[in-house]
């Protein structure tokens, strides 16, 4: 177990190692490690030492400047400058809030960016303004079509965060395949085979092989088969793809590039990086925040107490679980796996940054 | 067959024979005859009898005053006065588009309203104005949310029109339920039996009985399970619920009531009538419109001619099959069950008008 405070200083020192402004470090850091609180552990510190090697491959920017290049009352759409999504999303998203505070609304469609963390850290920022926040990005592709064999959409996550009064906000936060990539990874380690409806081989089969995707196969859309509407996760993936990416001049579809280093992005990019999509909307633009938030409450006090399958304690409220996790990893500290670990002490005696 | 001139007459008649003015009574042909046209033989003059008893039930108003209560320069709550769906939705919608041309986006939430015939038709309104359409709505609970036994969420739908520029627009427009209570009427209608992971029985388990909902069981999110995300199916329908009626002042969750007239609206409501969420975003808002609609044509033609698994034809763009559909029922007529058939012709007989 490591305690926040402990990792969270070695983000940042990594961070303002690779460049970083000390300010962009610690706006990095948080975002990053929101992810290990909230246990998605496949977005968190895990992932420091990709950023790095991108970084080393000069496809990160440590020192972007981030510009808005066209924009109206209520939207814009913001260059990234090659900068890490975890810097230039928080940027993009102040710029949606400040809009919602002067028109109701704000839009920003972000390009030139890179992998921005969980998309629930950027929504949940609307929160303490009173306002609902959205933020969505397109990623590398991953996910097929239905009816297709082919990878040509990331695993393209939403997330919505919704103020209430008494109760917790809601913050739902979820990828537009059948299951996130993260997931799968785990099942990897483990050496477990995944649930049918999750992953199709090259040809398009259905398979519980967890490994499938390095043969060729492809992640199946939220919905899975045709059946259970996976042109529904289909068409939702490609809604991120589209206000992410062709609406900011990204790359969209098969030519986002890889959030990997070693595998070298399209050679024919038909926009800049990789794109999101930030929204925020003042409650008050619409009825009073007070009122809505009781209202909020009582949606989720009504939810929260609806009767339950047997074997089944409560019907969760999106983002329940997350801040459940967040409360227990402050106190407890945030567990790593020994590859990880591995890595980030390897990844600091590189950057002579004690692990 | 019925050309749609036909039926269109004939449905308009009905509208204003309840006393819908010659305007919304036109109005609300066009948007109801649109599903017969795009193939969701559900939602169209199928459903015509159904309106016509919820007037005679008094919880229609054919005459409302619909008004615009609260707003900012980009959004509006709109109050629907208890008119039909089908003439609020497109008043709200012109209302969005307004506020786009204005600033960029216009965001309007709806209370007060009734069904609003099919999502995809509202969004599309926004594609002749180089927009971006979104359209969604709640609906009276058939929707169990994961882990619960309890109906708590509508099928709840989501559209979203692109404009392209050579290729014709994406126009997804699909229900939050694993699938959408019209395909289990035709399974009900030829006493055939459902997939499992469309419903779930009273006692919360995986069914196959297409019934099963009239003995108390529900429908499932999409996703089906939580192995395969009918959390984020669940998710999805409580956001609509929200930006609907929570937003908006209008009954949500287990409150909404219900579409037919012999079942009685909540005794309790916590709002007015049901809700919808209507946006704009004007293309040029983000960027040149002829650069975006360029991009569109090279991401939908991509995903057309992605590989196809074997057996497959093509990979379809959300709006191919309505698409094709509208061509072929302009041309060859509008086919009804003799059901539908029978129904309609009573209706014409009830208010002196000739089927």
């Amino acid at each position: 177990m490591y305690p926040y405070r402990h990792l969270f200083d070695f983000t940042r020192e990594i961070f303002l190692n690779i460049g970083c402004s000390l300010e962009d470090a610690q706006l990095a850091t948080q975002v990053l490690l929101e992810a290990d609180l909230r246990g998605i552990d496949s977005h968190g510190v895990a992932r420091l030492s990709g950023y790095v090697r991108l970084w080393e491959a000069g496809r990160i920017n440590p020192n972007p400047t981030i510009s808005t290049v066209h924009e109206t009352p209520s939207t814009a759409t913001v260059d990234g400058d090659g900068g890490l999504g975890l810097v230039v999303a928080p940027r993009a998203m102040e710029i949606a809030m400040q809009k919602a505070e002067n028109v109701g609304t704000g839009w920003v469609s972000v390009r030139n960016s890179n992998h921005f963390g969980i998309a629930g850290y950027h929504a949940m920022q609307a929160l303490q303004r009173d306002m609902i926040g959205m933020a969505m990005t397109n990623a590398s592709p991953l996910v097929a079509p239905t009816h297709s064999t082919k990878r040509m959409l990331g695993t393209n996550p939403i997330a919505v965060a919704v103020p209430a009064n008494e109760q917790p906000p809601f913050v739902a936060d979820f990828a537009t395949a059948s299951a996130a990539n993260g997931k799968l990874e785990i099942l990897q380690r483990k050496n477990e085979k995944a649930p049918l409806g999750w992953i199709q081989t090259a040809q398009g089969d259905d398979t519980d092989n967890a490994d499938e995707l390095k043969q060729g196969g492809a992640l199946l859309p939220l919905g899975s088969d045709l059946t259970h509407g996976s042109h529904k996760g289909y068409a939702l993936g490609a809604i991120v793809d589209i206000f992410s990416a062709v609406l900011s001049g990204a790359n969209y579809g098969p030519w986002v590039p890889p959030f990997v280093s070693f595998l070298a992005p399209p050679a024919d990019p038909v926009g800049q990086g990789i794109g999101h999509f930030l929204g925020a909307m003042r409650i008050d633009a619409f009825r009073p925040a007070d009122e809505f938030k009781q209202h909020m409450d009582n949606w989720i006090a009504s939810f929260r107490k609806a009767d339950v399958k047997r074997g089944e304690e409560a019907v969760l409220i999106p983002g329940d679980p997350e801040r459940i996790m967040t409360a227990i990893r402050l106190q407890k500290g945030i567990p790593l796996l020994p590859p990880v670990e591995k890595d980030l002490a390897e990844l600091g005696k590189k950057l002579g940054v004690k692990f």
